[in-house]
């Protein structure tokens, strides 16, 4: 059994060992992959996005926990969901949406049952008091329905649209990775009938003709675009930083074009 | 058994990499947790009071593991001390004093025994040389009393006091986490007959009314106090940075008033 | 069976998380140590650097995966050796280069048998989709020589030169950490015949007398010289940051002069 964890606590402090040292207590058997704690910080949709693209590369009946939730203690209820033979535990706003798809009835469980809970459960850590000690309780094989009531609506997220057009595409950046690499929503399959090597990019004043296999097809500190590992049309800069150069943002538009 | 790291070694070398490295080969059955290695560089007080509040959330008969050490290598002793069931480890500088209380006589040792070391023993990077391999041969079940002469007196850390009044607690910042989060040393019960809602606390030019029960009592942006998961008075700013919003930094003085 | 991994791939995203999880697919029982993933990024000599130091710190037999790879899916071939006992699995551009010596011929392969890649294999993400799979199969028991073909070539990098004279060495700095601890090339053996209580360290308009145990022989904020857990000459600043100090860089020259 494996148990992922995704959050936007960051390095600096004690929030994700103390998550460990909670699951340890309860499962000291379990194996836990942190996929990443860089999460900027109350960014529900790139936790989303980092959920989505990652969970193909786990084995199958894995529980994969997500906490990036600036609403903890609130009227937000904690979720488990059950879909494609993993689990996911986290916060009801958003963050499970883009991992899973039409999820069936009695699926989806409010993580409100005190027996699976540290007590008291306090406001501020649900990572702690609820997520952690669930996880570790399912990956013992705990029923799923024994962790609350079902439910059968919860909050989802939308990843922006691409607009396609007869010889243009637009997009936007979605994410920026720690080398400065620029995603787009623009995935491989909207690029069908746009041939690579035809293609004018751009994005803000920076414009890059055609699509590259790889990074190093570009002369050092030159900007490429390329299909990332997230099968998505990423801008980067080889050997160098994309965002720094362009001055790129989130949600920045990508135009790309298909020349004559 | 689980052996959990504390230090100050940050993100960018191998020196955790190398002490796990240590480990493994002493012991590779034993479960490493890190704690965090963001403790700000050769702050004591940070990593002293992060162990402090984590102990309680993992398995009894854990290995702890926090080395902030600036003296490394000259006269400061390397510690071993066990307390309640669990052992400490760590440089005699009081990073450990907070988390164990009244230690009763032949329960802290000098670890000084080159048996348990490895060889040579440099006098910079102890966390390798000492108190790696003393954690891998103690979760082997090597005796406390073997690894050197017992001790009766270290280094301890004070938290700074809080000031009561009739109508008035004095208290001052002691951590900010990586959300910007401000933790006070104000506790849940230095507010006994101090009614939440009727508060004011002050901090810097700020004021914030009333202890909320979490972030999102707030709106977006604004200034927020709860009871936190270190059981202290903490001031945030919901969905954002109170650290940066405030100015704010360590030792900084709060002031809670009660509002007639 | 332990597995290192040693990255440039930082902590914001979900890169090392993912290798991870191909990995635990693969072989659920391994166990995976994070060297580092604060590798400078694209900087191949900090990676092979950090490899070569910690090496002998790991169990014999241990499978040490480094990905700094700029040139990812151009040309450079992806590598295994076997080298002293441990394995060594990156990209063929030096990384792994500083780690291991006069390579005996049918020890070095081309990581090209698609069996063990993930597969459609990408052309930005080796670490994903070669490196790992590779690296898990191999802790199974898979031969070095079903992965490929075999080398007798590779690419080497070099440490820069110390220049010893009579009374005189100039180095350089050829790594800084977290701390801001400034790494010379001078290591302990270029020392012989230089007693260090008489020699003068300068760089860049800072000038240090005599080479000192520990950093505590300093006073709080000035400069020492030590011999460091690389047993290196490292130039420091007692509980304060040299590199912010001195002003200094990576290729900075450092000149250690013999007092009459």
């Amino acid at each position: 059994m494996l148990i992922t964890l995704t959050t936007d606590f960051g390095q600096r402090d004690s929030f994700v060992g103390i998550m460990k040292g909670v699951i340890a207590g309860i499962n000291p058997q379990v194996q836990i992959v942190d996929l990443t704690h860089g999460i900027p910080p109350q960014d529900i949709l790139a936790g989303a996005l980092t959920l989505r693209h990652a969970v193909r590369y786990f084995p199958r009946g894995s529980i994969h926990v997500a906490v990036v939730d600036p609403g903890v203690g609130s009227a937000r209820r904690p979720l488990l969901i059950k879909w494609d033979g993993n689990y996911f535990l986290g916060p009801d706003n958003g963050v499970l949406s883009l991992a899973v798809e039409n999820i069936a009835p009695s699926r989806m469980v409010h993580l409100s049952n005190p027996a699976y809970q540290l007590q008291p459960t306090g406001a501020t850590f649900h990572g702690r008091d609820i997520f952690a000690p669930a996880a570790a309780h399912l990956s013992l094989g705990v029923s799923p329905t024994a962790f609350g009531e079902t439910l059968d609506q919860s909050v989802k997220l939308a990843i922006p649209q691409v607009a396609r057009q007869d010889r243009r595409i637009e997009g936007e950046i979605v994410y920026i990775d720690g080398f400065g690499n620029l995603f787009t929503n623009v995935r491989e399959h909207d690029l069908t009938g746009f041939p690579g090597d035809r293609l004018d990019i751009a994005v803000r004043s920076a414009t890059i003709h055609g699509l590259s296999r790889h990074y190093a097809s570009a002369r050092e500190g030159e900007l490429v675009a390329v299909l990332n590992s997230w099968e998505m049309v990423e801008i980067a800069a080889y050997k160098d930083n994309a965002q720094q150069r362009i001055g790129a943002k989130i949600g920045d538009k990508v135009e790309i074009v298909l020349a004559k």
